[in-house]
């Protein structure tokens, strides 16, 4: 096996793309974190007490008994035609102009972000990103060779003034991609001024927007200020999931695109798999059709505000002083900053062997990761277990924080 | 919009790679074949008949039970450990070499060749196909931007003269597409001497075979030889799908890999929607680990083989003299060569006017398309329907060529 070139020993030759191709650093600390009594704030999970198991049932078993000829066949690569028309007025709640003829059904708001390189993206051309931003956009982008452009921002979100320089920083970005809403890995939420600077940056540099949103439902306080996508609805791509909302192991999310877009996205969706499960898709519009998500999403920002809050008390409680947070207002993670002279990825091994375990933040990074960060997740631990594993973090902080005293004291 | 280069009525710029993305002609065949009253042997759809409704229920009923939070939570990118393991034990069965570790599970086969592109094709580099091949190979491959040879064939599939002379012809080719069972669209299956011999050259050319085996269980007569995997483990990429043996709507495939290309196909996978839905997995493996298979494939064959029948009849009945075709041993589809004088996509219209519909030949070449070819499904329609619809078909040549020798006639 080589890459663009042959080796004797293998018949095979690798595209030069898959050198830019990587193990998920996150999905291998899983695996060393999945031991049992550790306490994991590292994965991204969705509490599973939050699924919907009794609606799954009832709809899994009308499905079959009303409609499994059709959910069982081939299907349209856009996507099963009600479930389009409900993403349409759901999005049109929030302000988003958006036809059905618009949204495209992913196999995963993951698929969307695919698919969106693949039309968008040549080898060698600028992609701007947040700093830090989504891992997994960094994985889906990667593969179609884009040159990363890291947009310099603050606790609201990426400067407009960094979007506005990029057709002199990095001309012919061919798009931004940003997570207006308790952004991963940060928590972030951009506040309405941000969201009017960026879009008229956007429109005056004519720099496309790709807007991921997969948890903008997912408020405590209250509702994020109106998607990107609904200010200029022919410059932007927008990206929702039901993973967060419903479960993710269906697998089920969705592109709306403007117009101009929508037949090249369906190309490339149609190469990619055909077209989205669509048993899952029927099974996923008998559950929500009814309003069901109305009084469900409620239910899971109580549990995860109730997390947060267990989180940011115990926070307050251990982490040494130097360490900077904010508690989030919506999502799923806490960002931490560490005191000087702690390196999160150094530290992770003495964590895990402690019993706790987080995600180092330099996996966030396009470039020049800050090293002293680090990601951890509220929702898939009970309150308890989130005082307990926060307990024992600030306790590894702590003793490496007096070592490195001892050592640097005479 | 633009590719490569920006219109200013349009932010957006398109990678190069989308100009090689078209719409599939097949689907907007189907779209104007959907209409009431045409007879479609257009699609590829398995019979509905055959969908193992009732065991469905079952299998979503006892999963939802018995493990729901697993399956509706986020879950391996490699698949569904059981289900991995059932695969390599099937696989084993007809004498391939397989460790589950090499199984990785696709959204349906369609993303195992998109996956197969993603991380062996660059931009110019030659990949053979079969002469014709399976379309959706082509839609899936064209992004990454090969440049196709066509390997000539004759009824036992490609020469392998053809297949020795590509370090010749077409240096560099990263691998041969090929599909030894009942191929799409031409219904060939490869005997084993054939299989040997392309083996064989393959070998003494160190070029790479990508085997894809959809219909490979759907045989009439008797099982089709050994694959070309279990004869070159480590040089040949194998495909395989649930979607003829169960039902297309799961989009439940599998990628068998040589070890040393698993790491990237497996992080290509990743990036392109992190795992093929958990619950569709886990109800598949429910339905068929008890040996379910083994008593329903036969009855999808028994079913098959006498609308096979049918159609062959009908055919020997009804079509013209001069037009060429031989009954498939198994699969789905008849290739038919018209008579001079035919086109089969300039005969489409006028044949759905009179009530019956096909896929034109030409949709499944890479280059030089033979236009008086046509692909007949005969899995969709019953048995009278069939003869219904080859008649009406017979009818529109027999028109035609009289047509045209009045026209020719002084």
């Amino acid at each position: 096996m080589s890459i663009g070139s042959t080796v004797p020993s293998s018949p095979w030759t690798l595209a030069q793309r898959a050198a830019r191709m990587n193990p998920s650093i996150i999905r291998e600390i899983l695996k060393v974190t999945e031991q049992p009594g550790v306490l994991s704030l590292a994965g991204g999970l969705p509490s599973p007490d939050t699924f919907p198991i009794e609606a799954m049932r009832e709809a899994t078993a009308k499905v079959l008994a009303e409609a499994p000829r059709e959910a069982l066949q081939y299907a349209a690569s856009e996507g099963f035609g009600p479930l389009r028309e409900w993403v349409a007025a759901q999005l049109q709640r929030q302000g988003q102009q958006v036809t059905p003829a618009q949204v495209l059904i992913t196999t995963g708001s993951q698929q969307g972000l695919d698919l969106v390189g693949k039309v968008l993206v040549d080898a060698g051309a600028p992609v701007a990103v947040e700093t830090p931003t989504y891992l997994g956009a960094l994985q889906a982008f990667a593969p179609y060779e884009p040159i990363f452009t890291s947009l310099a921002g603050d606790a609201e979100g990426p400067l407009p003034e960094a979007l506005a320089r990029l057709p002199h920083d990095a001309p012919g970005t061919r798009f931004a991609y940003l997570l207006p809403n308790f952004q991963n890995p940060t928590g972030r939420v951009m506040p309405e001024a941000r969201r009017q600077a960026l879009v008229q940056a956007a429109q005056a540099a004519r720099l496309p927007l790709v807007e991921d949103n997969p948890y903008g439902d997912l408020w405590f306080d209250e509702a994020p200020p109106a998607p990107l996508a609904a200010r200029w609805p022919e410059g932007v791509v927008y990206l929702g999931s039901f993973s967060k909302v419903l479960a993710p192991g269906l697998r089920l999310g969705y592109v709306v695109a403007p117009a101009e877009l929508m037949p090249k996205l369906l190309q490339a969706k149609q190469a990619a798999d055909l077209h989205t499960p669509g048993f899952n898709q029927r099974v996923v519009y008998e559950v929500i059709k009814g309003g069901f998500l109305d009084s469900h999403v409620p239910t899971i920002r109580t549990r995860y505000k109730a997390q947060r809050d267990a989180m940011a008390a115990a926070l307050a409680e251990h982490l040494p002083e130097g360490s900077e947070w904010s508690a989030p207002h919506g999502g799923m993670f806490f960002w931490i900053r560490l005191p000087a002279g702690c390196n999160a990825m150094a530290l992770l091994p003495g964590a895990v062997a402690a019993g706790v375990a987080y995600v180092p933040g330099e996996a966030f990074y396009a470039h020049a990761p800050d090293t002293r960060t680090m990601r951890l997740s509220f929702v898939t631990l009970t309150p308890d277990e989130i005082r307990q594993a926060v307990g024992m973090l600030g306790g590894v902080l702590r003793r490496h924080l007096n070592e490195e005293l001892e050592e640097t004291t005479p």
